[in-house]
């Protein structure tokens, strides 16, 4: 688990923005899961952040200098800015948001990466159909919020796993999902499962792995489809975890499991955002953010939500 | 792991064939690795052999007796027979075999389940393309042979894994596998596989589980396939075997793992016996076979497969 002296706050001169690119003064910072095999030191997926660097990460901001046509000062922008006050990028890599649309931190929330993850991890990995039984750990978090939500439009049943009964209460209560359990309190996953989900479970989407998925993984339906978007419960482990081997349940199940990140669905984030606008827009998604002040308080809020603290979105305000 | 004591040689009357039923004289019973399943008393795939029952198997044989127009006296038929020397079944639930097109046993093998497994669980599942490199475990077996062989059709590389150095040697010189390695002869199967695999591992066909699986895992490339057909390694378990967590691995590689039951393809059987008549014609599928002789040699036979010694199919006469 990091610990917050893992982090410095260092200041230096605000940088000057080079031909096509812009200078961004950060409104939001974005927290996420993600970010924890960022800086696991071991090659991953995306390139590792090293030590001294500025730690990754999304961010809105308003632009206060523009060497770049697309992009006037005072645009409101979202990109991987990192955990800083003033950022330089090139234009081309910032998204313009439209104030107007919607509050600008939805544009690291359901109309950003999270909601994207959500959006084509559910439907397009798993392709939940009507009457189906959704099942979504971390569900309190930000992407589960959203599958929940997003399983219940497609007329599925949404059972979330989450980690306190706050939690619960509010996926259940809140956002309507049918069903949950908080699994610091629950000795037994399977057989909660099993009365929640009295038809098995059709879908699976993971954030957290471990155990719970262990669970999940022995009440399979015939051609279930699992969608594994994190593992946050094995991030901060030295080496692999050891759990039961269940492939040979894949097989007797003909069940699916797979892995994805979301830039795989790049060339389709307009359709993605355009459909999450709709949703919120028509109050079928709701959310909930946990926003902490203050750029220096960014890395308690990022091992608070290591540790299952928030509910909802992870932010940190800077502006 | 089974006993031959566990079997027992029991004498009975022939039955005879009531109306659209047939009574077929076993020429060859099929022995394979699901049929451990089947047996272990638990819930599976496919309903168990419950003791003093007759063991569940393919088997072909010679119509003797016919009560139903489609099927005549002498002609050769393939189907869910079991380990016995007649056998009473209706008619519709025979597939008839052309003695001229194949050697019959075929219909036990190339062009029979195992065929069809090999064949719609690589192109269907794993959609192999030229130039990407395809690794199998239990590759001497009846499916795993056939799989790098339809691999090398599609131009792909083939690397095998199995239990012996002459296992080794038959699929990479008679069968022509680009490379193969003895697991029980390996002490570090990454590294191992590593050296077979520079360009890393597209697709894998898996048969066996266990510290194999574990190892292909870590060296799985970007948007990888694996296709679970079997977990023989498994099957002896009384429960779960413990193993290294590897979803996080799926999540950094884009990578799915998916388990398949070749009779989610029975609407596509035609299609697959076709294609592989004819590259078993063209020569370009060539395949061994291990060949017990007396049916009370069948728990022997069953059991030497569970512990890997045959090479190709292993098949018990009969007739």
């Amino acid at each position: 688990m990091p610990k917050e002296s893992d982090f410095r706050l260092v200041e230096s001169p605000v940088p000057r923005p080079a031909s096509g690119e812009v200078l961004v003064q950060a409104l939001y910072l974005s927290v996420d899961p993600y970010m924890r095999i960022r800086i696991n030191g071991a090659s991953s997926y995306a390139q590792s952040v090293q030590p001294g660097e500025v730690m990754v990460g999304g961010v809105v901001g308003r632009v206060v200098e523009s060497n770049d046509p697309r992009i006037a000062v005072d645009d409101v922008v979202e990109g991987m800015l990192g955990w800083q006050k003033y950022a330089v990028a090139p234009a081309k890599t910032l998204r313009k948001i439209d104030p107007k649309n919607a509050p600008v931190t939805t544009a690291l929330y359901v109309l950003g990466m999270p909601g994207l993850t959500a959006y084509f991890g559910l439907l397009d990995i798993c392709h939940p159909q009507p009457g189906e039984t959704v099942v979504v750990s971390g569900a309190a978090g930000a992407v589960g919020s959203l599958v929940g939500q997003i399983a219940k439009i497609k007329r599925c049943r949404a059972i979330g796993i989450a980690g306190t009964n706050e939690k619960v209460r509010f996926i259940t209560q809140d956002l309507g999902f049918e069903g949950g359990f908080n699994y610091k309190e629950t000795p037994d996953y399977t057989a909660r499962l099993k009365d929640l989900c009295p038809n098995g479970i059709d879908v699976y989407f993971d954030n957290v792995g471990g155990s719970i998925t262990d669970a999940v993984m022995k009440l399979l339906n015939t051609r279930a489809r699992v969608a594994v978007c994190g593992q946050i419960s094995q991030y901060n482990a030295d080496r692999p975890e050891m759990g039961p081997r269940w492939l040979g349940q894949l097989v007797a199940k003909q069940a699916k499991v797979e892995g994805f990140l979301v830039h795989q669905f790049a060339d389709r984030y307009d359709e993605g955002l355009r459909q999450l606008s709709t949703w919120l827009r028509e109050k079928r998604i709701r959310y909930r953010e946990d926003i902490v002040d203050g750029i220096e308080n960014a890395p308690r809020a990022f091992i608070g939500m290591l540790e299952g603290h928030n509910i909802g979105k992870q932010l940190v305000k800077v502006g």
